[in-house]
């Protein structure tokens, strides 16, 4: 007898154990949530998850996903074209989109440096930013990456490759959390907050 | 602009996000991963869900899930056929086949009586139990249905059904978990333990 006494629960079982995050026991609750459900949500689960993998388009100037070949921020004029936010993925374009703080172009790396996982500059999506500083008239590259040493490693990378071209690289503030208050803020965070100190009337600006 | 530049990716992070547990955060960050693989990794994680919800089906004696209409519990002739243990789910018999602790057949209702929840008994494969009574030769039926107040409350309306046809039945025992230590035991499970204490031979007995 095989683990689940049924070979089509194990296999449902197994692939959305794939999913990261999601273990076996997970999975199997899952599973079996779907077979109480009507067989439509089934379908409709699945079919959309291998419909978007099939139909989705990657944005050829800025690489975020998108229906169609130039996104709907890049092909939006109202932006500001002289700069672009450098993220590492495109949960990160919906958080800074969210804060309605951004008014320019991103360019998604499609992940950051990570040499433990295997992840080098050339897997991710580097060499089309120096092409549109080329072709683009990009004034400021904003790198927003994670604060962790993944992110700086990357952040370094970046700008190590575009400093020649004479555009303006700057990088998102680390600090002191909003709301946060500061005998719980770690060390460095709290340390970094301080060495990059800001006259008082900046902190006030509300964009 | 809508809020994931996407269609296909919104209604994928939909999709995902209505199975239990799984919020529209996890949603897409599962919808980004499978945007990462490989097209087969969507394809066959999909097409199992859509398989196994249209093609499985429950075994007309225990309602446990299986691939054809007696699963391979009912359908093995060296389990002891008098004693059924009745459980909420297909996880449970899972669990209690790993124990290695029971050789008998199961009955699965397919949840607990839930007021909140608008289950009623009428929902669950209880009927069915009664018909096992009429045609199998049942001796003892295990009542193993989780230590909740929902629990509780299915164990006593399923004891009611069936006391008037002069089967055994019993329940799991319930008390400190092996490996426990008293102090961090409940008051109740703790009181409950002490309640059934058993003759300390019997506490030696491995089946």
């Amino acid at each position: 007898m095989n683990e689940y006494s049924s070979k089509l629960l194990e296999l449902a079982v197994g692939e959305l154990s794939r999913l990261p995050g999601i273990g076996k026991k997970t999975a199997l609750r899952l599973a079996l949530h779907i077979l109480k459900e009507e067989e439509v949500f089934a379908e409709n689960l699945g079919s959309s998850i291998i419909k978007m993998r099939k139909e989705i388009v990657f944005c050829k100037k800025c690489n975020n996903i998108s229906d169609a070949d130039t996104c709907e921020i890049c092909a939006n004029h109202k932006r500001d074209e002289n700069t672009i936010c450098v993220v590492e993925d495109t949960r990160d374009v919906l958080a800074i989109e969210n804060t309605a703080q951004f008014n320019g172009l991103y360019h998604v790396l499609g992940g950051i440096i990570n040499p433990i996982e295997g992840i080098g500059p050339n897997d991710l999506f580097i060499k089309h930013l120096i092409e549109r500083i080329h072709h683009e008239d990009i004034r400021e590259i904003i790198l927003a990456l994670p604060a962790t040493v993944e992110g700086d490693t990357t952040s370094f990378y970046i700008y190590r490759l575009v400093k020649e071209f004479g555009v303006n690289v700057t990088t998102i503030a680390r600090g002191v959390a909003v709301g946060d208050e500061l005998e719980y803020t770690d060390e460095i965070t709290l340390g970094r907050s301080i060495l990059n100190r800001l006259p008082f009337e900046n902190s006030m600006k509300r964009s």
